[in-house]
């Protein structure tokens, strides 16, 4: 087993770990570790809430959920030698549960606490809990699946420089500017409230909280992409803008199908990855590389079969949208949710279902004016009964 | 080999072959011919444009191609016993490519002309012929590079009811209205201009190319959805909305990434699909249809390893959009076709690549506000090179 | 599509055809056609029997073929500049069947017939009748099974020089010497009685049917290796033995289990190859080449899910071999057979549902003496209905 | 985690440990734990040979392995309700290494101790560690290669009856009298010497130590099968011949290639499999099981594209056998080998890597008197550089 850099202690919040990650986006953050090019660790990782959902079957927890607090990460992790403007490369060579913890959750959110895709239809909080058994997922609140794992990090990136923090701050704000009162808000802006920065305190950490950028989106520097497929035996590629790169990461998904649906949608876990890191010089102008770029694992669950649904960018009111893949994955969905429905799913449990499942989310068409065709693409495989017409 | 129930002669336009196909959607455009449930047929297809794009090197004629006959297609296909209401269960058996035809042409739209999908990037027409080598596609216009195809139609569907038609026109005249004068328009509402509608003449003609919905957006009941996993071996419920189904289809495609997004993206085709055709009656209410359904098929083209591009939802001046998969996608691609710059290609081929090979286009992530993720997986088996950072 | 180099008629005996080919190895048959170097083309071919077996339901032509007329060949193409020493790369770019004759066949030989890998267990001749619809196959004979086709031919290679078919004969005529009156032989040494040598007459024709080897065993110029995964889409590297190579073929295969066990095993059917040929200059002495090597092709039918069965190499006597892989097989099949049998198959169309199905028949384990373990995997995805035990 | 039921000390032989297994078949061999058809839990193994090969370079310990000792097994696991007759299911959930042992070992056994498929090429001993990286396996001693592992037991099955062992030793003892004098023997006939028992002594040790059966060959039990495919996720029915079924394991492999041709050949590993048990009663008759049967699981690595060998039954000396798998394999796996040269490796380099990379090795066809054609096929992809001709 790999040295384990980052330690984890499930009975206590980030800030009260020996070594404690953090939970905003900020060059200025001490990185906590560092490491050489060529070697292989492993870092251990929180769920995403920091330990705010429990194993049992109360959604009330999902509902309270204190996101301030959100992503909590492991690292960062200094990588010896990185300079701004290098690609890192991370193979993550494997990734797993921590023994006292091989169960997951995916959470629908309340309207009030933000949502998620299908929230106009589905309001009120929801919780599936997913018990591992091995490369395996069921769940006593979903019956009639189970499926192997996709394992992946939800969130993985190295820290933005000052130019980038300031870039992102500017454009999100000036996004929220747009509605200001809108509830939910149309992005989170920097807050002091919840964060943590490893052992930082006083001044310096009231400055860095007060600009440190929040974890929910992806931003060019990678973050909190939710790509289903930058699985076990991955090569990612990251563009390093400060000294010594500065991983950071967490938000460990046991699988996720295409989107996140249900934005606490994937089945979210504590756990590990392993990781082996190497530097390609000045390789960000060699690749003209913006975003993180990934070559795909070999050990993806294969499916032979799936069922597809359809959605055209025409919302349910019958409104016409112009080339919108949203409102046509929205449509997809709850095509998809529907269908389910007569199979004696809930329309809650279909949600969650295609949200946590290794669901297929396509931008099958993207120029045929005046509507896009988004696809959802289920695996005929994770059902233990037959689930196509008849 | 099935007995064809619509043929096409390449030499001729839709309008003058023996038994015309159409260009519009409307329910009273006669069936050409009618089949029982359990039958299995072939129906031959020009290319989408009728045969106005020719296999050479000169772009013109995508340039000055004639929109308003696009798309022609075979049919409408009586199928008895159908009823509104029932599901139309069609196999897609085969397709290929008719013996004096192997060949296939990728075009970028003029932005003057509609454009495409990166039009702000790529104004100018664009060709790029492919010759078909039994299951291969390479071409003479984008080198190093062969794929297997992944055969399907771009456009299939039932015809539309009197009521689902006026619903189209209603919405997508109310979206037109909205900037009335754009250039190119928001859509492409009904216009006598160019229409084919079979054999139909006189004032009949006039009324029914006056009303019916033009074929180039994807709508509930199918039509031009371009879904590239439509392939070989599928199984496709589709809505009936009037007695007989009028079934017609069209568009094939050799292959195509996911959005298609040169627009005239796919490497198109003229050809042949193999059908088998049955009916589930009262299907629609059984399995809460809305928009077509299908099982995929077992012989899509196995590629183990992608590279994958990340885009999110700010655009190039840095303007941060809203969960917009649309913008994050135009990113994605951009950063392919810049990395694809680096190891040799120009920007129209890496563009027309991405539109025209068995690329994956993903929602990869739809709910952490503010930025959608959306990726493309370009397989690297396609390539004759490493394509991989080294 | 390709000029058609050889053509058949599917009425007419082989011997008849405006173009003969020829169902004997020898090097001084006379090539039908020359092709260059990086040409494309098509070869059609007659079933191996040279349409012996006919379409219905009657078993008594497979019980009464006449062996000596197999397999009737297309070829052989003389291919501009082989000399002895290259490789011939033959690139199999689709596979199809004639328009007329969409239909295949699999054969139980009977017992005196030579009878086939379960002969003890299945001694009559039997048939079953596949129909093929588009990708797939079904038969009226073995219900509840639909599966693509894994199209490739059975038969391919080069032309021997004088010195190997001597030495094939050789080592034959050897091989039945030590038990010279074995019914069925061991080996079929060269007979004239039912050759065909393409147009040749007279002494010439006399000479090589009395010398020319039976095209039966599959031997280092590869010839009847009857190897399922040398399908669409594969590159083969074939030793070139004789000025011009001399390539032919024939025997095309719908699908087939590993092994073909039933002797006329796959779902024997006419059709048609597209080929590209080239040339890798004393490739063989550059590779170290014996017997033809392949690359894969990318078009396989896609199975996520197979129930195997094993064997080891004690006979249903109890007898104990040492490390006989083929009395393992032998078992594995067996077994599967038995296990098909409690969900209504007879043991015969269970026999040839692993003979024609793509199954995997694995040499397992072949060291932990005295026993080795062969398996035989069968797709669970051919049956309409649950096949694993509940 | 699930409870560890069976725990090893890698730092002492199996008779040491708290709770030994043991290294030979008999039914009186008392169980050393029971579970309830439902549970869940992990059972650790020491590495077949019980640790006698170390991680250096230095062949001498494969060389002078002591025998006597293999297989030292876990268990005998005792299912509650099990009865002879039925089905004991055992989900094979997850399988890893021990973490402080993720390294592996392939072995070249020596002619005098046995040799392996290819021992009249190699006759020395050989020896080349792998180091696993996650789900990856690379080898200082063998170049260039890096691939996925494929883990599986190399041994699992249920206790014979007496009946059964009975006929084992048998069959076994009449295969050793054919030629009683062979070095190395036909078979291993029970052996009190290097016998482990559990916690048995005295007479009984006695007793069953000169009647246990020898785990080296799978038997109808299943045993040692060294299949490759009974993978992470699959579920395997074997059936039970005494009552508590009596589950023993071990000889956990990394990965293998069919055949596990060096006979010390896969990557050889110390590790723990996760299972899950449940019973089908009276299962025997009603699926006509005569030997274990299995479905595979969903995470096997997935290769797109092999370059494939063929061999013939025609050994090097030019000798023609009648239908023997065995020698065509040799022949393939020869032909492979001298390939392989070609590329930079050694002789015993590719041989290793033949027999631990996962190869599929296929009886491809068994019916074409008198030469049978076996196939074997490496993953291109498994090498860092390309492998097919140019």
């Amino acid at each position: 087993m790999p040295e384990v850099l980052f330690k984890v202690d499930l009975t206590k919040p980030m800030e009260e770990q020996d070594v404690p990650g953090h939970n905003r986006w900020h060059p200025d953050i001490p990185a906590v570790v560092s490491v050489n090019p060529g070697s292989v660790f492993r870092i251990e990782c929180k769920d995403w809430t920091d330990g705010q959902i429990h194993n049992n079957d109360d959604p009330s927890d999902v509902r309270d959920v204190d996101l301030t607090r959100v992503h909590v990460l492991s690292g960062p992790i200094w990588v010896n030698g990185a300079e701004p403007g290098d690609l890192l490369v991370v193979d993550i060579l494997d990734i797993g549960a921590l023994p006292t913890s091989e169960w997951g959750f995916t959470g629908i959110f309340a309207r009030e606490n933000g949502g998620g895709f299908l929230t106009n239809h589905f309001p009120e909080a929801g919780k599936a809990i997913w018990d591992f058994h091995g490369i395996y997922a069921s769940s006593r609140h979903i019956p009639n699946v189970r499926f192997p794992g996709l394992l992946h990090p939800g969130l993985i990136g190295c820290a933005p420089s000052h130019e980038m923090l300031a870039e992102w701050n500017k454009r999100e704000a000036e996004l929220v500017a747009t509605d200001p009162d809108r509830v939910p808000p149309l992005a989170n802006l920097p807050s002091p409230k919840g964060a943590v920065l490893g052992n930082l305190k006083g001044a310096e950490f009231d400055r860095i909280a007060k600009e440190g950028a929040r974890t929910v989106p992806p931003r060019e520097h990678g973050g909190n992409c939710d790509i289903k497929n930058l699985s076990k035996g991955s090569r990612v590629y990251f563009p390093v803008y400060v000294d010594g790169a500065k991983l950071s990461m967490g938000d460990i998904h046991f699988c996720q199908g295409d989107g996140e649906i249900s934005f606490c949608g994937a089945i979210e876990m504590a756990g590990w990855l392993d990781l082996h890191v190497s530097l390609i010089k000045n390789g960000v102008a060699k690749y003209a590389v913006t975003n993180p770029i990934f070559k795909t694992g070999p050990v993806e669950p294969a499916f032979s079969e799936y069922i597809v649904f359809e959605g055209i960018s025409v919302d349910e009111e019958g409104k016409q949208y112009y080339l919108d893949p949203f409102i046509a994955y929205q449509r997809a969905c709850m095509n998809a949710v529907e269908y389910l429905k007569k199979f004696g799913y809930t329309g809650e449990q279909a949600y969650m279902l295609l949200s946590a499942a290794p669901c297929e989310g396509r931008i099958s068409g993207i120029v045929d004016i005046p509507n896009s065709c988004s696809t959802i693409a289920i695996p005929t495989g994770i059902f233990n009964k037959n689930i196509l017409p008849t």
